[in-house]
């Protein structure tokens, strides 16, 4: 089966000079990129984390971009079925490609490979952004960023649609790391809290990064996709462009966005930031949250614990909660005159900016002391959770581990021992990968 | 609690004079139907299909209608508080309070009580629904109405959401008798097709009539609501604006259902018209329709039969057929220059339009024999199952079977047997009142 | 030429009891009346203000309403060609026709003949206007009735435009008379204002009534154009949607206007209601302002005098002043809880209310005398000029005087003399029809 | 008089990084280019096309941009005040005054100084038209260039003005340089054809060049404004995004377009492009005509004649001939895969796309010969009327004039002897310089 595609949205409107561009990105290196991101949205709703699963499954699967006098066609080449309806196929599917188009082969050919300047890091953030319309001016503060396990069980994921459904009601969007699971929930129930309130302006932003995509598919109800260049560029991006943050049970991808939004607001220069985070799951997850918190307060202490609110099995206290919060950071924004849309007052430092590569001796460097300030401290904790989220679903992280074995994590042994503990709950939680594989850890805790 | 809510749509702009009559309305008897269908629309996602149950737990429940200089304000006392968001009524709810407040007071005051004349049944039929906005010029017929039980079981109601996802991911919009079960499944499913498709105009059109929507009150999915005088009328409004009809596992009223729109098509005035009408449910339901088929084919006969198409578990393939049968449609009404909004030519005896009013004397002396043509035989035996739907759920036909005991029914021999093991089935089946409950027969099938 | 068009808006959704009523109309005596607004506005652009003119020269025109099982059709024969742009109808003109469709024949059915009782006028004028979709809730107050002659002087006009520009600039809507002249120029001023403020939300709503629309055909700027059953509902209308006047140099109908709406001001019980009512015109025009300021001082006094505001010859004043008068339109609103859309609370007696015909009987019973109060005094002044405007150029007028002559007018000796002398300064300034034309005074002021 | 402004579209949303770059430009010598569009723009309305008149008046008017958190602000010093409205911009100019800032510094911040490439002239074309928004897909081809002088007469801009309204008659849309006279007539009269019609979608596009813009700033019905880096720019912008091409009267640029669009088309590359070219005026247009044709003729020979018609004083034949000359442009599109929204394939040399600096050297060298085939004689003609269009009104021109005297032009005798009676009349005419001031000739023709 071949088909024939027009992009849409502003991939509509394309000069021959870029196009070009486009074909010779293609033919580059970056086409496998391109292409397994394009098979990961053709393939959403599939039930999967495993990339090399559905690479093999798809092995005939090409995808080309051609130049027509009108601008470019994708063409594919034996995609996956059940994005088409009676030969013809779903529109947010054609929205998906066409996003991966931009943000993978036109983005790429807009910025220069190494950014060393936060300034600039933050520039092309918001530009990746901007150029995807992501961006609304004139809008109050209103989008929740929800983060969370892709691998959740299902009370706790009945408990995030049940969330996202009391924000919906309040007319709040909502943001994710796209993917299933927690995810995927609180969009679900958004999208029926908006119905009953007639929204029909409700929004589901997805952000999400290449190296992760075929793991995380975007499910179906993202209205906009964005695929942000690495984890700490979507970071960056999931905290400028909310107001509010919503973390539900997870794994080690879950505790990077904590540690990374702790070791952020931790920072002096954002004392007077507004930011409301809430830790919220269901009944049963009253023990998880525990153990974060006592890992959080044994690491971070107290000023770090002060910055976040746990609430458990109580969806309409989150979205009450929120909806106070909300109307602080307004409150906050006018005063200061800040932009609603992007918080470019937000400091980031170079630590979090910086893309750290999960290889085994980054991993082995990585300095965890309590010599540390709490803020760097964090920083470096976030490390260790992104190379391990790279270590069990990215094919970067996967093919390191594969070659050289799990990855050696050293430190001050009062941490190391907190946090073999809690890698460990996850593993026995089933939150390191979907139920029905088996986890063999992809790292090595050296406790002294 | 005591809130005052302003109405929404045409009822927003009243005049002093039509605000008197309302009022008038409001303290006479027809108060109390406007209040108990002010209630049902309150609580919306209530899990009971008796009304008087609902009513119960309401005493203190009172509406009023207040007039102000600029309209007309709705109050209400102790209304249940899950219409409500931090004190806000959701805004589907208001909608729908609004439907109920133009649909039972304000069109009561525009039309005689006893319409007879079959040109302006219909002219009242149809001037309801444009008063609703339901009517609109310039669209392609693609409404499909589904029938189908309120009490139906978890497998059957996977299987509506599943038929109405695939309408849905090819465009079509939903009518159903706007309450739970088969009535709310087909348009959960069309939401997920149409977000899909990124159709934000996809259509919810639920008809109920005052004396049920206590016992099915409408779903929240429910984007237009609009309460019919009478079964007849819903009946009929049903079959003239859409130009399609599924048919799902149900009991007595899909039984009324199927034989209405049998008898309709079986006029041989009928003939030319297009109009697909498709039997479907999980494989589970094979045998229930093929009673239903056998009923059909041993009273009716084989030409009733034509004119419909099982399929069993092929969610899909009720979809395609839809679409085929839709394009037949659109060819026959542009040939014919017949409108797409209102089946302006499709033929509905008095049979069909008159009020059948469920007294033991009516249908005792309903006429069930083989002398009958059978469009006459089809209204007849239409009848039966209204009458039974009635003493069922609806508080006319409760309080009847109350005072004088179960609904005589007798007829021709063979007919009566058929008859007796169908509704048996229903009863064993759970398609009569929803479960949880003891059904006990307000029929009693008379066999010589 | 014969051509048949489908009716837009809400003419376009009729039951076929509704067509047959509008069939039935137009085979009655109503068809003349209906044939002739119709050619009116086909006519547009025409620059005659004699209607037999115009209904001479489209002598084998002809137009009927056709029955389809769509809804209605409207077949022309022989209309005016410049309607058309290559054998199309332009489709504002379109528009307007449907008006006529629905003001004259449709709406005809709908109300009694002869109401007499206030409430039911007012309501009936609501249900005109809502019918006609030109009430709009949720509104602010900047709605501006222009009136003026449809005969004024270059000068005049382009100071209209003026008015008209600044007003657009400041986002206001214009209501008119519809036709030309003062009631043109302001609407294609606003179009400009508009136009520089990318308001593509302004409204040009034309008020007529079936006995002028030949003589002042509704100018092609028109968006909302209602044609009201007569001048008492007509100027009902006028001072109930709109929010604040402008009056420009005028004629007899203008001086009817003035008095109607001072004759309503002056009455006690409207002593709280805002309504800015503002004098202009070019510096040419000072004398003419004077003159009317002069006549109503000394008939309906100082009291009269200050319900209005002359400025003469400052078109951003004028603008500047009626926005200071919404503004306080608006804060009156809000307080009383008064609709913004329609001004309920306004009370206008019966004496405005009825019907004033035009015979010679009638006129000359009618009494002018300092013995009434002031709001009835203005009342009967107001029936004089609304005489003479019939007997100038509305049909029913025009035929009364070629019968019996011309009216007789008498009073106090006091008042008639002022009034022959503004009446002789109209005739004198070429205000009572287009210039071109031999005026014939259709009145004799009988002085004692 | 101080204020602060939002910019509108695109311009809403900055980086810091973009901010400050803008700010860079503001500083160096771009400021002063800037200011002086900026205040051309704010000056719209102003009657004269004398620049150093309009810089003269508005000495101390400064302009700045401002970084905010939320992006950018514009402070304005002094601006002229008739582009306020109690206090507040007219929308309309704040847009126009966001293209500039768009336009000048922000987009001079994207390319590079000198590009000799076609290919990326034309992307960088493009990517102007594109980031103003002016590119639409999915629009059918009804774009219609209108050309033709800034100083006209009034029978010649009434007629502009007549035929604008029989092409928004027929739905189409109006592209023009943006200024008065024949710029802004054809806009003037499409508008009140647009809403006859009841269009609201309307498009009028003025494109400019910077160093014209103050000479003819962009009337305020222009509603998409352009500044395209120079003439060359703006030139194909025009033929690239446009579907036909009227020419009304004009002078030296208007000659300097009719050889660019000639040249063009006489490419044999382009012989099977589809693109109507109409020359019309008034019945005091056709010696004008007559002459441009002789010239025409003359130089460029028939088949160049062949490729324009010349229509006398029939607006309403110009419209029904460009209805069906597109009609023949969709078809060829349809036909090869063209898109509508920008003609890609249309082939455009060097000659024509390279800026042409008119300095005396230049002028002088410039080779006008038999010799050379007809599309580089055009070309080469076309330089003679452009290096005269800057002599006389673009600021760089007037200095080299005012240093260096008259142009001297040469070349084929009798070429010269023809461009020399032709420049003369339109001197004579009165189309080098608005009315009122004395035209001294920039050029002097040598003869031999």
């Amino acid at each position: 089966m071949n088909i024939q595609l027009n992009p849409v949205g502003n991939m509509k409107l394309l000069s021959p000079v870029e196009v070009e561009h486009l074909q010779q990105s293609a033919t580059s290196q970056l086409y496998q990129l391109y292409r397994n991101c394009s098979l990961a949205v053709l393939n959403a709703g599939s039930h999967t984390d495993d990339a090399e699963e559905i690479y093999q499954q798809y092995q005939d699967f090409h995808i080309q971009v051609l130049r027509r006098e009108r601008g470019v066609k994708i063409a594919l080449e034996n995609p996956p079925q059940h994005a088409f309806v009676d030969g013809k196929i779903i529109f947010g599917i054609q929205e998906h490609l066409s996003a991966v188009l931009r943000d993978i082969l036109f983005a790429n050919t807009r910025y220069k490979q190494h950014i060393e300047d936060g300034v600039n890091i933050t520039h092309v953030t918001f530009d990746i952004l901007r150029n995807a319309n992501v961006i609304m001016p004139d809008t109050v503060p209103n989008l929740v960023t929800c983060w969370g396990g892709h691998s959740i069980n299902e009370v706790e994921y009945k408990y995030t649609k049940e969330v996202g459904y009391q924000l919906g009601l309040r007319g709040f969007n909502i943001c994710t790391g796209c993917g299933p699971g927690a995810m995927k929930g609180p969009m679900k129930g958004a999208t029926i809290g908006h119905a009953k309130q007639r929204n029909s302006q409700g929004r589901y932003i997805g952000l999400t990064e290449p190296s992760i995509i075929a793991a995380e598919p975007p499910n179906p109800i993202v209205t906009e996709l964005v695929i942000m260049p690495d984890i700490e560029k979507r970071l960056e991006a999931f905290v400028r462009i909310s107001h509010g943050i919503i973390i539900f049970p997870g794994g080690v991808g879950t505790a990077e966005e904590l540690l990374y939004i702790l070791g952020i607001m931790l920072n002096p220069k954002n004392q007077a930031q507004k930011l409301p985070i809430i830790l919220t799951g269901p009944a049963s997850s009253a023990e998880y949250f525990n153990q974060i918190d006592k890992f959080i307060a044994a690491t971070l202490g107290s000023k770090a614990q002060s910055l976040y609110q746990i609430i458990i099995s109580d969806a309409e206290q989150v979205a009450k909660t929120m909806k106070s919060g909300l109307e602080d950071v307004l409150t906050y924004r006018k005063q200061t005159g800040d932009a609603y849309h992007f918080n470019w007052s937000l400091v980031i430092e170079n630590d979090f900016q910086l893309p750290f590569a999960p290889t085994h001796a980054n991993m082995l460097a990585n300095n965890i002391s309590f010599d540390l300030d709490t803020a760097t401290l964090a920083a470096n904790l976030r490390r260790i959770f992104s190379g391990i989220v790279a270590g069990n679903v990215k094919s970067e992280g996967i093919k390191e581990i594969r070659q050289h074995g799990p990855y050696k994590i050293k430190g001050d042994g009062k941490i190391m021992a907190l946090m073999d503990e809690l890698l460990a709950s996850f593993v026995k939680q089933q939150r390191m990968k979907l139920p029905g594989s088996q986890y063999t850890p992809c790292y090595q805790v050296l406790r002294k």
